[in-house]
């Protein structure tokens, strides 16, 4: 007997599978507002769900929702170019053979440009090769400042001062994120020294937080809207920043009242409460090196997975935490993963190459240049020696994360050789020799080459060379080894590491018409500089760095970068060594401490506001080469700066005009920098602070007005007492001129 | 002195990056017609970029156009659900998270339907569940004609007849499709087994080629529009399919007029010249087993790769092939990744779930049930018994690049547990060992489990439990091993491997309330027939394979599937063994032939068009069970079948209907079959043949009328002489009925 009979029925069937015309959920309808399909996709979404959503399922990505087709989320490391692809749950290369993309230059390059249009271009390039590659997240761009020259990843950020980098950076968010690809705007903060990265508790005073490190990750996400931001594996108030309850919730989240979404370092989350309580939305790289063997899968284990699951179902936690955040992953699926007005991206396109080329020409700071020792004059050169090993070794391969697999990268050499082998004869040894290191995305890097010769030989060999040729480019600096330019571990000296004071100072002795090419991501000692007529200060360039390299020594480009930080001439000229604490308290150090998660360190920052040139200009410490230095191969002349009022009151604007000319006989660039002085406050402030800039373009003998606008802001500092930013009444003083150190013309004007 | 200097200016750098309005290019501009989108893209694209897109990059990925930003193509194994990652460049599993998937029931169970919108339910969900996966291709879905009970690859298939499958293949392709996902209808053609699958050159006269082996292929690419097609590894007419003048070029392409995508199989690539010109347009797999390692990139090496490069460059070949091939890539990734209408897909949503339950639910036919022993009578069973291994193996797993990484599958065992444990008691006993297979996709299937005692000794146990019970199921059959219904080798007999026999004859005797579930994509032989009172045919259920069963069994569903193939008694009655050749000529058999691929192996097809119940039919030989066959737990009576009219004019449309009453006491729904037979005609026909179906839904006690109708193409058979399809005037008689075997009602007509 049958008591029961369900019949599936073609009418049952019809509704059921919505052969019927099904109604377009709200969550899935284009024509809906954004924040209504949030609140019906979070209605559908079960508990776990919601879970999973915000935390890692891979090494790069993380969860979507498969049930309710709320794609998966893919991240990629940045910031220089798209990382290759790795294997699901190990560092190890996927092995793909599709992953090959244009390495662009380094960050410290693009910020050297002080050109708004080359981190545009940037941004730009780069979001389109992460679209193709079908990334939805970018792990970049990196703005924390510049404390220190031996910070080991300062390569991957913008120098020394918050206006600069500001300027710089919010192009470069908005250029990737017309790509529906996210950046994630890092490393929210305090994280500006690779040692005790993960043990170090920053302690820094109000007025230097808001006025010298937080500026640029304010301007990331209220000017750029960078969707996403990521947290610093430091800690601030006792708390790690990427569940830190002061940076999120009261600053970014609270004062700044960030939308997006915060993402951890990878490995940066370490306790499930304050994970849920202080602002993390979502957690990557907890567990990544292999841990989920022979688990059915470690990412259950996350701080914010299973242990949260527990804590909500066992009723000690709420939902509201789990709610804001789920809200905030959806909202940036919406403008990546579930964009469906984004490109489809392209990789090394025609104007990518060319973009990398321009923005590395562009970047190339000329720090000295007696007698127009360069250009390289063709007419009296037959012969050119390149020296250094810096001259072969890729350097887009190594340095940590930003390390990358590139469909090209014309070395320095290979770039000389192209533009001058045709009419000159080039030479080449390698003067010295670098760390050998490791295999970084199955690449071996120049600095593996063999190599048994001693120090003394290959100088011997070089200064040989040198002599017979009839110009010398000494290619050196640092490299992307670990105690160099490496993510990780800080630098151990100032100085030139492999001998390459010794050889310098050899080569300027053997040959007059010498250029050194520094190729480094940090300031460098210099003790031969007076020796040696021509320094390039040449950065890691990417795919096109011999071309750009070569077209500035042969005078195609015209070179007009600026040196986003100080050179000291001296370590100890730099205020967190004079002043700060580095690598951490000397006490804790002594004791020990530092050494382990369970374990921190204490590092106050002294100097507080006075980093960089507002130290060196303050304290009247003369630098090796000043912030905003770099040369040209012609002159500009500036005429007197006016400005449109002597007066303003608090909600006006004032403009400042002041007319440079291109007295040489080259094309050329200029950047007119704008520098305030406040005369008189009532807290003491620095000399003066970069609050405005222009690069103008001028062929030669023509002249230009540049006219630079500020608002009250630019007069303003922390006052950290009513915790706001305040513009004290009185005299300022506006100072133009083409480095922080050779200001041309002032005028003086006052808040009513 | 500097004689020139490319100066890089604001403006020159806006226009040149775009920052200027840049216009959007024809081939991205989703306003313009398709066609002139194509020759954009074609008309930039280099020589070695039109060689790229023709070729795989990866086991499963074939590369797109970076630098224009035409994205790559990625295809999945179907045909069941989408297969589980690979590493780029071997089989192994890459070890994801993210991609387990529902398995939908075998083709071959979806064809026993008999139910179009199951096909559509199916298509949709696998399309979505590759769409969430980044797939733009489905390999799938098969519809090579059952030929004989022994090819391992029939499960993946539709069955022995071409209309069924042509009806049921083409809602499965649209509804594949809608969602942005191409399917690639396989593998075409001629390819009816798998030993010698490599070497087979088959002989085949062009009536059964055209009225048997390819009215479903047409169907998939005329009516369906499916926007791939899969080559097959069998030659005809001594070329390898895939590259097939005859098949590719005269037949799909010329008489059909193919616009789509020709893939090859998975190293189904043999000859450049014939690759380039006989039709292939996307090469895959031709060295597929880590063959890269050590070489730059083998890929490079493919047919349609670096040979094809070469020959254009030394001007032996032209262009034209290559830019036709291009053209037809491009079109189809204009369809599925170049795509912005796509939806997202999804994995796993209720809907799929409900999808594969139902599709196996209506898939599953009754044999035989006297004394209706089915439903299990629950008021008078206290306990069940289980017996046989298939009730405890997983199917989805096995069986050649079907295999499938499932979310779950519901084992017979575990569905009838569910079901029946609250009120029964349910005990298990395994009764027979399978073999010992592989280790697919990272998953062990049950047939690992480990077995130390004898065939004796599980029959004794089974026979032990089944006298202690009221009621006993036996799930038993085939599985996805190795010479069973697997792919790349055929069955080596027509009976029940393992035993199994004896074992169904020992239960028999045990217990007369046995039902007998059959587990497979094949027919088999069932010497034991007379001895069991109740015979269910299940197939590979997927996902739902357990509750399917369990729902059967207690008549919450009651069964409505049909055959789509005959089963004869032995294996001789099927003609291909009767009178073709199998597994290839015998004398060439003897001599070796086939082993390799340099000497292929005819096969001649000698029974022609009297494939399956056609031989049966017309030779009078009955079967064990008829094509069409399948019970209910309710009768269906039939009226007396009526036309629209009694002569009909070459381009008129004739209706049958016919009165079905459900005259049981259950609801339920029978497939009312259309059969027609030409009563003379110029050339041997098959008595009758299947040209219309329709399932209806019938409520206890409920009638309706069912009408069908056909036209001219119905009537017509292929004529070789006239090589065009021939519906010759004179008397007809259509044939309705539950079966081919159990026809009600007939009706003569007459074309005029």
């Amino acid at each position: 007997m049958i008591k029961k009979l369900i019949l599936l029925s073609v009418i049952g069937c019809m509704t059921q599978f919505g052969f019927a015309q099904k109604k377009t959920p709200i969550y899935l309808d284009d024509s809906k507002p954004v924040e209504q399909r949030i609140e019906d996709a979070l209605s559908r979404m079960t508990l776990e769900e919601k879970i999973n959503l915000i935390h890692a399922q891979s090494k790069f990505s993380s969860h979507g929702v498969p049930r309710l087709g709320i794609p998966e989320l893919w991240t990629a490391d940045g910031p220089h170019g798209v990382r290759s692809e790795v294997l699901w749950d190990e560092w190890d290369q996927a092995g793909w053979t599709n992953d090959s993309i244009i390495a662009y230059p380094a960050l410290t390059a693009l910020s050297a440009t002080w050109n708004r249009n080359m981190s545009s271009i940037y941004g730009k390039s780069l979001g389109e090769e992460a679209r193709y590659r079908g990334k939805d997240v970018i792990l970049g761009p990196g703005v924390n400042i510049y404390r220190t020259p031996l910070n080991g990843r300062n390569f991957e950020y913008m120098g020394e001062d918050p206006f600069l980098t500001s300027q710089m950076v919010v192009p470069y968010i908005k250029s990737v994120q017309s790509n529906g690809v996210a950046t994630s705007v890092k490393h929210f903060a305090l994280n500006n020294q690779e040692t005790f990265r993960h043990t170090s508790n920053v302690i820094v005073d109000d007025r230097a937080l808001y006025e010298i490190y937080l500026p640029p990750f304010k301007a990331a996400v209220q000017e750029g809207d960078s969707w996403t931001i990521m947290g610093a594996y430091d800690l601030y108030k006792g708390q790690h920043a990427s569940h830190n309850q002061y940076l999120l919730n009261d600053i970014l989240k609270g004062e700044w009242g960030y939308k997006g979404v915060v993402i951890s370092d990878w490995g940066a989350v370490l306790d499930t409460n304050q994970a849920i309580h202080n602002g993390l939305d979502l957690e990557f790289g907890t567990w990544t090196n292999g841990l989920s063997k022979g688990t059915s899968n470690a990412y259950e284990n996350y701080y914010l997975a299973k242990p949260y699951l527990d804590l909500i179902k066992s009723g000690k936690v709420g939902t509201k935490e789990l709610d804001d955040k789920v809200r905030r992953v959806l909202g940036l699926a919406y403008k990546t993963s579930m964009n469906k007005n984004k490109p489809f991206g392209s990789i090394a396109s025609e104007e990518h190459m060319a973009a990398a080329k321009q923005i590395a020409s562009e970047g190339i700071v000329l720090l000295q240049n007696q007698k127009a020792t360069l250009p390289i004059n063709l007419s009296k050169t037959k012969k050119i020696a390149v020296i250094g090993e810096n001259a072969i070794k890729m350097m887009t391969v190594g340095g940590g994360s930003s390390s990358l697999k590139v469909k090209y990268e014309t070395l320095p050499l290979e770039g000389i050789k192209e533009r001058f082998g045709k009419q000159t004869e080039v030479v080449y040894a390698r003067g010295y020799v670098g760390d050998v290191g490791g295999d970084y995305n199955g690449v071996k890097s120049g600095q593996n080459l063999k190599e048994t010769r001693s120090s003394a030989e290959l100088i011997a060999e070089a200064v040989k060379l040198a002599k017979e040729s009839d110009f010398v480019v000494f290619v050196g600096g640092l490299n992307k080894s670990d105690r160099q330019d490496a993510e990780g571990m800080d630098r151990e000296s100032y100085g030139l590491p492999y001998d390459q004071d010794k050889l310098i100072s050899e080569l300027s002795k053997a040959n007059k018409n010498l250029a050194v090419v520094l190729v480094s991501g940090n300031a460098v000692a210099m003790p031969w500089i007076k020796e040696v007529p021509s320094v390039l200060q040449s950065w890691y360039l990417g795919s096109e760095a011999g071309h750009a390299i070569a077209a500035v020594l042969a005078g195609d480009t015209n070179p007009s970068g600026k040196l986003p930080f100080t050179f000291p001439v001296k370590l100890e000229d730099n205020s967190a060594h004079a002043l700060g604490e580095y690598p951490g308290n000397k006490e804790e150090l002594a004791a020990g401490k530092g050494k382990d998660l369970k374990d921190p360190i204490n590092i106050t920052y002294n100097e507080g506001i006075l980093v960089g040139y507002r130290w060196h200009d303050t304290k009247n410490i003369k630098p090796l080469f000043s912030f905003g230095h770099g040369l040209s191969y012609t002159t500009f002349e500036y005429g007197k700066v006016k400005s449109d009022k002597t007066e303003l009151t608090a909600n006006d604007k004032i403009t400042f005009t002041v007319n440079v000319k291109n007295t040489g006989k080259v094309d050329g660039a200029e950047v007119v920098q704008l520098y305030i002085s406040d005369l008189k406050s009532s807290l003491p402030r620095p000399l003066k602070e970069l609050k405005g800039f222009d690069k103008v373009y001028l062929k030669a003998g023509e002249s230009k007005e540049v006219s630079i606008t500020v608002d009250r802001s630019a007069l303003s500092f922390f006052d950290p007492v009513k915790h706001d930013w305040v513009a004290e009444p009185g005299d300022f003083e506006a100072l133009v001129g083409s480095s922080s150190s050779d200001i041309r013309t002032k005028i003086k004007f006052t808040l009513k």
